[in-house]
């Protein structure tokens, strides 16, 4: 397929899973609307915080789903709104978490009603409590009818239980991956990179990458072996991402990720990098620095090269590629059509693209 | 039936209930403890959350059933078991949004997590936002298997979607609730005593009293005026109970109820009884009392006379009375079967007997 082709085919996924969530965010927010003025402006706040994105998984849902011979996108666009609505329920929750007001530039769920707070004269603490616990609930609505989303794809009954238990992994997963991460930013002992690996697969390459393949891939009726195949490539692929992600997050263009580099650093992020890098005789000199809140563009400048002495970078950057391979084998899996190839080797390739 | 007799069909309810969550919490914790020592135990900790109860939800549910002809126990306790884990997800996300620590006399998760972090040497801030974050994660996996729950209860297509229906209002409505009492105890401004019935049926009433009535009824296959007789029960029913709650926290027996009278006061908690007095002249006594994390036994003695003087709890005991009447009339509704009334009856009585 030639390049346009494909920025008009990947069009016709996001308006067809925008279209879903416009109904779904119509219809709950004239239900809201019925309870009260309040009420609904919930509702507008979670519809604007999961607008905006560029639709990722659903995109991984519809891309499997049709590479796979399916054709009813309909029903690939509902599950692909449901992992959607999922992706905001997550990240909703994850920024009470992390106490964040912020996300993508913009104020997220707890940032609007925070504000609302400061302006109605009550104080910074209280406000601040007063976003998160308004995002607390807004998750919850998105999550349970992230859920119900599946049930809307019109689907039979075994197909939909088998489209629950994949939801249900990613969920389970995901948990799985916030806690680990809860435990990672918030006690004192430095995780290996296996365990930094591993939470990074739970928290988010599940949910964004294996589930969404192998739901699409089944709602196609594709064999045992293609899924497993493709689900293969998804896990693989994910776990690449969020290590080149981190990598990034510290040695990365600003201007061409729009990312700060100085954030995770400031922060102290367990990445694969730094526990690499923790067990280096350069660490005396990262430890210094890394975690402080004020770290100055200098001092980060002494952690980037100290990572790049001690090999860290280097190691990270081998992981990201060995993943990275592994999902290409996994996508040369005979059981998968070339159509499958042809949908997914530019994610792999846009993954690597992004390392050095 | 005979007092001995309800006990017996008390208990028998809630051991099939129970035998429903503990097959669902150890296959959970199966799966947990295949990721890690550390999910194990935050599956282990949401269990010990959720078990203790009185399982009134379910009770509510499976009575509803039964009395309308039900026959297939493991299905209603199933649908009961499900709004158990609802209603574990909503007290968990609650006791965050509350910054709870304690429920039922004993640690929540919050702070269960709280206090490990403490044991660990993190200081209390950091310790509480820890126990709290890990309570965001713990209430989204009971909500998630809320849902799948009903999935369980093994009833046809047509069947499920209604049941998901009804569960996803009471969730709708529950998180309209729970936002409105968010702005009631951090805004300034006094609700109406409308507007805190409305909150406490949302927050409240509709996923305790009316929708396991209504899921209970919708599974026996009862007729629609049944369903929605038994809907209007519950639906009074749950208001009276608030209100009466309300009523308890503040005038109650400390020694029959376990519950202080002096907590709601001291927490300023708007009721019904607040917000009547909030438009008497006793208001200007009331008010310098209401809500001072210090109040002294004797200065609320002085809140409980005036709220006496300007008839605010004769005020709100006769609204819990007048909503205990209308649920009596519902089920006297010919649509319902006597057996309701035998079912249900004890419930309107024991509300009015917590009544003076």
């Amino acid at each position: 397929m030639d390049p346009y082709d494909l920025v008009v085919e990947a069009q016709r996924r996001q308006s067809q899973v925008d279209a879903v969530l416009d109904r779904f965010f119509s219809l709950a927010k004239s239900r809201a609307s019925a309870v009260g003025p309040r009420y609904l402006t919930l509702w507008q706040t979670l519809e604007r915080n999961s607008a905006g994105g560029k639709r990722f998984r659903p995109t991984m849902v519809m891309g499997a789903y049709e590479a796979l011979g399916g054709t009813d996108h309909e029903a690939a666009a509902h599950v692909g709104a449901a992992f959607e609505l999922l992706h905001t329920a997550l990240i909703v929750h994850d920024d009470v978490i992390d106490r964040d007001f912020i996300r993508r530039g913009g104020v997220n769920v707890s940032g609007v009603y925070r504000d609302f707070a400061q302006t109605a004269g009550i104080p910074v603490p209280a406000a601040e409590h007063r976003g998160l616990s308004v995002a607390v609930i807004a998750g919850d609505l998105a999550l349970f009818n992230a859920f119900r989303m599946i049930d809307k794809a019109g689907v039979g009954d075994e197909m939909r239980t088998r489209l629950h238990d994949i939801f249900d992994e990613a969920m389970f997963a995901s948990a799985a991956g916030e806690l680990l991460d809860v435990d990672f930013s918030q006690l004192k002992s430095m995780p290996t990179v296996d365990e930094v690996v591993d939470m990074e697969r739970l928290k988010t390459a599940v949910y964004s990458f294996e589930a969404p393949v192998e739901a699409g891939a089944v709602l196609a009726g594709a064999p045992e072996e293609a899924v497993s195949a493709l689900a293969m490539f998804g896990r693989n692929i994910g776990i690449a991402y969020q290590l080149v992600d981190d990598l990034l997050g510290v040695f990365g263009d600003e201007a061409a990720t729009g990312k700060t580099t100085i954030g995770d650093l400031r922060e102290g992020k367990r990445t694969a990098l730094i526990a690499y890098a923790s067990a280096r005789p350069e660490w005396i000199e990262i430890s210094r620095w890394l975690g402080l809140p004020d770290l100055t563009r200098a001092q980060a400048g002494v952690v980037r090269t100290a990572l790049e002495d001690c090999g860290a970078r280097q190691y990270a950057e081998d992981l990201a590629r060995e993943y990275a391979s592994r999902a290409s084998a996994a996508l040369d899996s005979p059981a998968l059509p070339e159509a499958a190839r042809v949908e997914f080797r530019p994610v792999i390739d846009s993954v690597l693209d992004r390392v050095r």
